[in-house]
């Protein structure tokens, strides 16, 4: 089966909660974790929400994107890396996320996105 | 299982390819796909990736965010709508989407992101 993407779906549960509400630290690591991948960032968005202070951050990189939400009430983090192409490595943007925060465990989903017919694809249908 | 968000991931197959290297209009079909399934627009991102005009796309809403890729050349997008909360309705954003984007067949996985420990939870641990 051959696929356009790969789709990184990360759980990281009971996480350092401080981190988790720090938008201008989440923002430094999902850019690090995008660059660790071999991404080519292209541009970010991060907002903070209210009541607790949960933030939202995507980035766009060339491969096509990251994206983070917080619950730090929770100690609950959702993680996407979908990414095109050979050249990323979703492992490393995940690694540095969990090192970066504190995970007391966390789960991967690693799916295919895109798969496309080949015969298809070869006449350009 | 109690869950912090709700994840659909949309497969579109064999769409109508001019529309998927067309920005201005999958940017104002992401958007309306945002407001018809009730969600609170805060931003939004578009890029256009040469050499055949795939289009990457993020709209950060309150309740987390829908982003798209789309491969022209394979008449194919990947649509993800996350969103958190109860009032939210993604099956509103699909309908719109699969009606704008004409694709020959479509598939959807519906995930829980975020199923936290309820006992944890209420201790707030």
């Amino acid at each position: 089966m051959d696929a356009l993407a790969r789709h990184v779906l990360l759980e990281l549960n009971e996480c350092n909660r401080e981190r988790l509400s720090d938008s201008a630290f989440l923002r430094k690591n999902l850019l690090a974790a995008a660059r660790a991948a071999g991404a080519t960032i292209v541009s970010d968005t991060f907002h903070v929400f209210p009541p607790y202070d949960g933030v939202s951050g995507v980035v766009i990189v060339l491969e096509s994107h990251l994206s983070i939400h917080t619950w730090p009430e929770h100690g609950y983090a959702a993680v996407d890396i979908f990414t095109c192409g050979t050249t990323v490595q979703p492992q490393k943007a995940v690694d540095l996320l969990v090192r970066e925060l504190e995970p007391r465990d966390h789960s991967i989903v690693d799916m295919k996105r895109g798969i496309i017919n080949p015969v298809a694809a070869h006449e350009g249908k």
